[in-house]
């Protein structure tokens, strides 16, 4: 193809709007935050599944369709059939568990990690395109499951390196038992969402939209006294105690919640979570403990961990009742924040612990031996593949993130020895044979 | 929702033609693959990078678009863009790399692993969605680049526990400079793709097909001369100087295979390696070496990994020269191959290592507390969640590949021990502290 031909039919190298590459520096980091809640949600006994990223529209939208509708990739494929990029982890889980239910032994853990689609308008920090992480048990209405899903949750941030966070828990099903004691149960759904705003939009602005759902100024500040705390000491269970009360001394939701924070104070955990009664999660399949994750530090960050109690997620596609407990972590939106925060974590993006440099294309075959025996010993160690001027091949490494360097001189390589360099601190350690070099790499 | 309406409204839980779920028997051992692979790629160096699921249709397939049209899945989103599902990871990377040539190190290596869609008709071990597992080095074109690519594909065999099998490797530049040296260089395209047949149709349906092309059964013969060897016993280098010869004594493609091979054979590993002068790849953009990886148990199965050097990947998206080499391993095929095998890897699908049984809910407190315990010291431990009978807790162990589980009766609470069961062989140990536990969990 000639030069010019080949610049005629150029096409220009992008992608859609609200999607993105990730670079290493930060596919890198992505994967070790993945990586580390696997093996996590594994030393639990959760379990890894994975369904299809296409669907029938109609499996993951229902029958009706509705407002979701204008947010999600749907399209009809070759075959004429309605099909949908999926836009959440948990309707394809529910999906699969009405569809695998013979083969699953309950209680079941699982753990999903994976991408999701929505066609909403890309704003800072959110794409059309991102990774949730889903973690759920299913088949079990107890105390006991609400509790491993928060302890897990509470250990997962750990495991990933963050530190000061909060746990906001509530519970849907006390929230209804009150709204039932003043009877307006039937304006749920608008209260929750209203409720769901206290945060953006303010308590006034929340009494006088709840005023006119209710039609009835007194219902909407009983409301909001049940929703915000007047005294900001209030403790978990003096908190729990007020809403019950409030709710007509509602019983059996109450007994769960106090079992549920037993478990915490046991397990050493109770301080990070808050019992916060304004947290409702807008989505209507909930009916017992909802809970929402802030990062302290960054306070407008908004929720990076939601969740709740749904007891019959699958309903529309079984008729089998399948209790369950869940939650998801926002892997983009956690990733920005720890960037945000400058986190270790995701400052970790060095390629390799050792580059061996090419100083004479000759030694190769020694330089390839050298990578063998490092590789080894569990050394992440890349041989630079080209004979460029070392000035190149020290610019590469600082690239890539990488610490320190190997260069090889003839009597070196005759002696099976070769000099270490600390890129950082420009240190060498000349003549060194395997095993010392070993010595000061693991000492790191 | 009364049952009625529930009953009514339920809709059948079912996936797309040529799409599945992975049940974790399936997931568990995937997921341990790729993870083993992950680690591997990240000991040579390479480096993870991620690229849209969805990009623009004219960014994938150019702006003609032919015969692949058919086979991708493609609509047009909300805002009225033709988008596509990507067909595999090779396209957008060669993307990537246009787009963000200034921002990379070169040489770059990357690997990717992850799903791409085809509209294909399902076949046997043929799935419309499909995993690949991609690593290429780029910004280089020389036999250490070659080398390195053969060499990280062989031990990545070893790696995930794959015995047996054979890689063939060519070079498409020694082919061409024979079709050169023929004459009929402006045929190779189709004289490619009738060779590549070879295995399937055989030597004399390819020796018509090729003389029809090329109009000469003379030309045909010498086509076949060149990719059957008539002696079996022939050598590497000896197929290399024969087919040297018939492409009248071509250097630079030879010096670069001869060189390769010398490589192999410093680093221990020629003899995984057939010159196998049939192998061409379908793909037109290959230039130098092409390979294909069979596994002798299964010799009808197909390649499990192919690829070969491309000297212009990214010409459709920039004027800049990108030579590259790389490979790509078919995850499910080789999967379902190991299934087929009865390969330990795909066996491995315990859930976890220990179960706590839960034969008093009131002493669940403490088995949490065991289980953090055992975590602790790096072990997958999942608390049963509810007080079914004893029966049913061993089913669900059975159910979930789990070899230990631990019992714990009201006077070994008190003394903060426990019984340890292991499950097939029905041994007891009981009356245990954690440390004497862990020296029987560990030792296995």
């Amino acid at each position: 193809m000639s030069d010019k031909t080949k610049a005629g039919s150029i096409i220009e190298p992008r992608v859609l709007k609200g999607f993105r590459d990730f670079l290493p520096a930060m596919e890198i980091p992505k994967k070790a935050i993945i990586s580390k809640l696997e093996t996590h949600f594994s030393s639990y006994g959760f379990v890894p599944i994975d369904t299809p990223v296409l669907e029938y529209t109609e499996v993951l939208l229902g029958k009706g369709g509705g407002e979701t509708d204008k947010q999600i990739f749907h399209f009809k494929d070759n075959g004429e059939r309605d099909v949908a990029l999926r836009f959440d982890l948990t309707v394809p889980f529910a999906r699969f568990l009405a569809q695998h239910q013979s083969e699953l032994a309950l209680p079941f853990k699982r753990f999903h990690i994976d991408k999701v689609w929505r066609g909403e308008n890309p704003q800072k920090g959110r794409y059309r395109e991102f990774t949730q992480c889903d973690f759920d048990i299913v088949g079990v209405d107890n105390a006991e499951a609400d509790f491993e899903i928060l302890s897990m949750m509470d250990s997962s941030f750990s495991v990933m390196g963050v530190e000061n966070y909060q746990f906001c828990i509530a519970h849907r099903g006390l929230f209804n038992a009150f709204l039932a004691h003043l009877d307006i149960l039937d304006k749920s759904t608008e209260i929750l969402r209203t409720v769901d705003k206290l945060r953006k939009i303010g308590k006034e602005e929340v009494a006088s939209q709840l005023a006119e759902i209710t039609g009835s100024s007194e219902k909407a500040n009983q409301i909001l006294a049940y929703i915000h705390k007047e005294n900001e000491n209030e403790s978990f269970l003096e908190t729990l105690d007020r809403l019950s009360s409030l709710a007509g001394n509602e019983e059996v939701h109450t007994k769960r919640m106090r079992a549920i924070h037993a478990y915490l104070m046991k397990a050493g955990i109770a301080d990070h979570f808050v019992f916060d009664p304004s947290i409702t999660r807008g989505l209507d399949y909930y009916t017992g403990i909802v809970y929402e994750t802030f990062l302290t530090q960054l306070p407008n960050f908004g929720s990076v961990c939601s969740g709740g109690r749904y007891n019959d997620l699958a309903s529309l596609y079984t008729k089998e009742n399948l209790p369950g407990v869940g939650s998801s972590i926002g892997l983009d939106r956690l990733l920005a924040a720890l960037e945000e925060l400058e986190s270790p974590i995701v400052q970790s993006t060095s390629s390799a612990d050792v580059a061996i440099f090419n100083t004479d294309m000759a030694g190769f075959a020694y330089y390839d031996q050298l990578a063998r025996s490092l590789r080894k010993a569990g050394l992440r160690v890349c041989v630079h593949l080209t004979d460029k001027k070392l000035a190149a091949q020290y610019k590469w490494a600082e690239n890539n993130a990488i610490s320190y360097a190997i260069l090889v001189s003839k009597e070196e390589e005759e002696q099976n020895r070769f000099t270490l360099r600390h890129l950082a601190n420009r240190e060498n350690h000349p003549n060194l044979t395997l095993q010392e070099a070993l010595t000061i790499l693991q000492r790191k």
